[in-house]
């Protein structure tokens, strides 16, 4: 089959990968995906993240082909998008509710678990969720990011009416922004890149270019979507005493010590509370994006489709800072 | 007067410095203490943290002489602890309820502000709190940090019965591990000083070495009151996803940085939740060091008591690692 790979080196497109072996997995579905989306772990995993090799990709919508295993035939021959975290459902973490933190998991194309990227794949049947038929390929391609960005939303625990910035306008900023501006919440985006400002004029989102913004501490909350030490360093400038910053953007090791200069003494004095945020609730990522009216625009994000074959145009792309999202179409 | 100094430099002793001049704003209390303690901030402050020059100082047990302002003479006379920053009472924080962050504010002995090593110095009546008589100045000079240990158990807000663990075994430490021994929970301090291990048994609250314990990341909350890059590393490693990681110590601006080499995408992939912890509530103190059966000991923290004039013997062994609380007498 064919599938696109990072072998420890470099990305490239294998016409000739083996077929995923499940027969000895209960409960494994096998799944030929429709369309992928490139997310910025997909860039950073081809800098080296996790040590990852093989199979490259985790955001998908495709089809179940079969299921392995009698009593597990709920989703055989539906379309659906899924969890990416494979959980062995009994260590501690599992058994405390904390299931996307398996101390045993396997993550689809980031850890330990081929990707979605190729004719076929695995993933266990209890992480998929059947998309409805309203919802276009191209949309709930969306649905892995999305559900992290409403993880966002989840830890947040809101008080009052907040005000919240979304730093960083890239393709998981943008999600944010709007996923928070359901919220009852005064949200901001405050980025670089003209075309994405005007993206939020359009969703009626507030939105300042980065070198406009004042930097007194009033912000309740902010995001960091920017994975950088400077957007850390920014939002502890930005954030009221006793205010949150969420941590959203998986970041590689040493991603935020920003060679040294990353200053964590705010977050005592002003008592910050910086919350890790990573993946969400698939199910309720589809449910929004099935929504009789639609709360979240997601097709605007799309930058360019491209032939699995011409994937590495597509990474190129996807690494461009004018880009959003880029897929790729499987079929 | 006498005072302990730092004047950007050096830490002395003035046997010559001005009085404090009070006549001019209302409200603010004259303090002639008994005894002050040296904090881990005052250490850093003669290391240049917050720029700050003049009479350092901010735990005190001490007598009010007067107070500016007729109709505030509720404690003329007295004996008294007290918070240590002066606030506005009327900007956005203050009138948040935000008051120990006020924009305006001045700390004592720490931003603006004299601390309180000095025959005299003032603070608003507002911030003192009377000392019932059953508390000795020994226990009552510790209000301040153990106000700090408090807040650090109020903001952690605690379900089931967590797991703690105490990473150092300083001042601060010792005092937060002895006040999260009051919530429902498991505590345990993790040190490297033997003697400190020993009141730590003295107390009945498990203690470990640092080079004994497994860096299974188990652990419901972690309490970093070391300060130090290796500290929070280490509390990284030991908190269990979508655990706590308390910051307690006061650091000088790039105090975590520690040459780069902090890795916060744990904070991120096991969605930890970092949280600033600063001063607390002195009335809550005080009413714990009254309790009528005693549930903190802080009078075995003490490990050496000098004269004012020897203030700089004093800071001198707070510096060295065996050093626990030592205390200036003013008197």
């Amino acid at each position: 089959m064919r599938a696109v790979i990072f072998d420890g080196e470099r990305l490239g497109v294998d016409m000739d990968r083996a077929e995923p072996d499940v027969a000895a997995t209960r409960g494994e579905a096998v799944v030929r995906p429709l369309l992928a989306g490139i997310c910025s772990t997909d860039l950073e995993i081809c800098k080296g993240y996790m040590g990852f090799t093989g199979v490259l990709g985790h955001e998908f919508v495709g089809m179940v082909e079969r299921v392995n295993g009698e009593d597990r035939r709920r989703l055989a021959g539906k379309r659906v998008v899924g969890a990416i975290n494979a959980v062995c459902g009994s260590c501690d973490l599992c058994r405390a509710g904390l299931t996307t933190h398996c101390r045993n998991r396997t993550v689809l194309g980031i850890s330990g678990r081929d990707g979605c990227m190729a004719d076929r794949f695995v993933l266990p049947e209890a992480n998929l969720v059947a998309v409805p038929d309203q919802v276009d390929d191209e949309a709930a391609v969306f649905a892995e990011p999305l559900a992290a960005a409403l993880q966002a939303c989840r830890q947040l625990h809101l008080e009052g009416q907040p005000y919240i910035t979304v730093l960083g306008d890239g393709r998981l900023g943008l999600l944010c922004a709007q996923a928070m501006s359901r919220l009852n919440a005064s949200v901001r985006v405050v980025g670089k890149h003209e075309a994405k400002m005007n993206l939020c004029e359009k969703w009626g989102i507030k939105h300042r270019h980065v070198s406009e913004i004042g930097r007194r501490q009033d912000q309740d909350v902010v995001v960091d979507c920017t994975g950088s030490a400077d957007g850390l360093a920014l939002a502890l400038e930005l954030v009221r005493p006793r205010g949150k910053v969420l941590l959203k953007t998986t970041v590689a090791p040493g991603g935020y010590a920003g060679g040294g200069s990353l200053d964590l003494s705010p977050v005592v004095i002003n008592e910050i509370d910086v919350i890790g945020s990573r993946c969400g609730s698939i199910a309720d990522a589809v449910k929004m994006l099935a929504g009789r009216v639609p709360t979240v625009d997601v097709i605007s994000l799309i930058s360019r489709r491209y032939r699995l074959e011409d994937a590495e145009q597509a990474f190129a792309l996807a690494g461009q800072p004018e880009a959003i999202k880029v897929l790729i179409d499987m079929r």
